[in-house]
């Protein structure tokens, strides 16, 4: 699943996944209404809402970006009726081609762990039938739990030939808290990111394995780092825009073929059109925004790539 | 709601959680068939067919015990409709005046962990109006990324009268790989706990604050350190039962005051029928051998409490 996604990344000249979290006050008010007016003001209201609002940007990016990443608690606090635009939203990604990276940070262990896996990116057994109940073509994964916890997915990612990204380094001011803290003269996340290149040593690809990482922008010195320590493990970026990251601060994620990162812009793009620099286009524009928006990144980044 | 809980396991004199972890091989045959003949051999199936044999074993245990922990897990890998049934089996054991500790294991930062603490705890705001997702009175969390990740749950806890359990010290073999780590002479769990504590400062009950943690049966000697590190905190135990945490293992995360702890069993009462000692009682009486089961974990605790 890791070369589709690299696949991808090179037609479209575009190392950058949209993250589809969709928060009400994101969706324009023309699609709040229309839904409200048909649902009321319920959780299918809310999540009617936010699954027409991701089709328009979906529409609107579709052609430009490898992948998309919806972050999946912002549909899981509409409860049920949210989780089904969440699985709505995975079906509409991927019939247009997007490849699906399911933002759950899921971690649990053993048979658990193997539901997760199994509820995500594998198939469920039901009597003489199997069902794939999300779908997804890669999850995010939270190591603190250990290999038990992982194991089980690396087991569903080779049967369905799906892929994982495991939080190493977070782009949260807090995450030093623990991730930080020094292991005999080292810190937590170079280790969990060790670990991380050896789980992938049981699941390659053609030069990446099927495991990668998470490491936030906002650490551009460890991602260099972390780069070096894992050389064929792709690195999934958050913290790009909102969060403070910048073009220049990627560069370090990438190895010299120009690959193994793809960075996430979730706010940036598919709420463009609340931003100064893209209020021109209005909220009944929101998806051209959301276009724009990618473009530039995409520049920003290539930008950034040449010049290193 | 650590007040609450303890009120429960006083009143009910067993400091017992009963993890509904629903597995198809768990379920009895006629509670299968009877759901695949109404719904086929589908996804709603076997969300129907889980959701039936929970109500079995609820009610045969409700008097018995204070609480009960659906692992989400176990419903998510069906899907929507397995998350129906979850939510199903929450209100379920709420209308049994259960208490509720969802097993969630979320973890993440900023909005999109208040999104989580939302989804599971609190209250979700549409329009106009408010709903409650979820509506759990407990959900288990994970520390990886730090307060960033605990804060927003902290957040609802308060505004709610919720609670948490904050993943400490794991019950499976490998939660040593990062959880042991020494920091600074001292394994990361240690750290964690001191955090929990801490935490827990900012929201305290009578005696106990609302930040439990998890500290798995199969590590006593980590469970005592931790107890004396964090007196203030409720500690949930995994892994008695199944995973080979005895009785007498589980003295040590109790206080002097005998409170303190609250040990779980999932397959050990869940699946009682298909262990050698509750045979007797056959498919059909899975209920009954969960009863009986729930009985035998609680005189093995008082026994062992008596004992230390």
């Amino acid at each position: 699943m890791m070369d589709r996604l690299i696949d991808r990344i090179k037609k479209k000249n575009a190392p950058i996944v949209v993250g589809l979290d969709p928060v009400m006050k994101f969706v324009p008010e023309h699609i709040r209404q229309e839904a409200f007016a048909q649902y009321g003001e319920t959780l299918q209201g809310a999540a009617e809402a936010i699954f027409a609002y991701n089709k328009g940007i979906v529409d609107a990016v579709c052609d430009l970006v490898p992948a998309v990443k919806p972050q999946i608690a912002m549909y899981e606090q509409f409860g049920t009726p949210g989780l089904i635009a969440y699985q709505k939203t995975v079906d509409y990604c991927k019939q247009k081609d997007l490849l699906v990276i399911a933002d759950v940070k899921r971690g649990d262990i053993g048979s658990t762990s193997e539901a997760y896996a199994v509820a995500h990116l594998g198939k469920v057994t039901v009597g003489t039938k199997s069902y794939a109940p999300f779908d997804a073509d890669f999850a995010t994964v939270n190591p603190y739990l250990g290999s038990d916890g992982i194991t089980p997915f690396l087991n569903v990612c080779r049967e369905q030939k799906k892929g994982i990204f495991v939080l190493v380094k977070t782009s949260n001011p807090s995450s030093g808290e623990f991730q930080d803290r020094l292991v005999e003269g080292r810190p937590l996340y170079e280790l969990v990111g060790e670990k991380v290149a050896q789980w992938g040593e049981t699941c390659m690809g053609e030069q990446y394995s099927c495991v990668g990482a998470v490491v936030g922008a906002t650490y551009p010195e460890q991602g260099k780092i972390l780069r070096r320590l894992m050389p064929k493990t792709f690195i999934l970026v958050p913290g790009y825009g909102a969060q403070g990251g910048k073009g220049a601060d990627l560069v370090h994620f990438f190895n010299e073929d120009g690959l193994g990162a793809i960075i996430n812009s979730s706010r940036g793009i598919i709420a463009a059109y609340q931003q100064e620099k893209y209020a021109r286009f209005g909220a009944k524009h929101y998806a051209d925004a959301a276009r724009q928006a990618v473009l530039d990144m995409k520049e920003d980044i290539a930008r950034a790539l040449e010049n290193r």
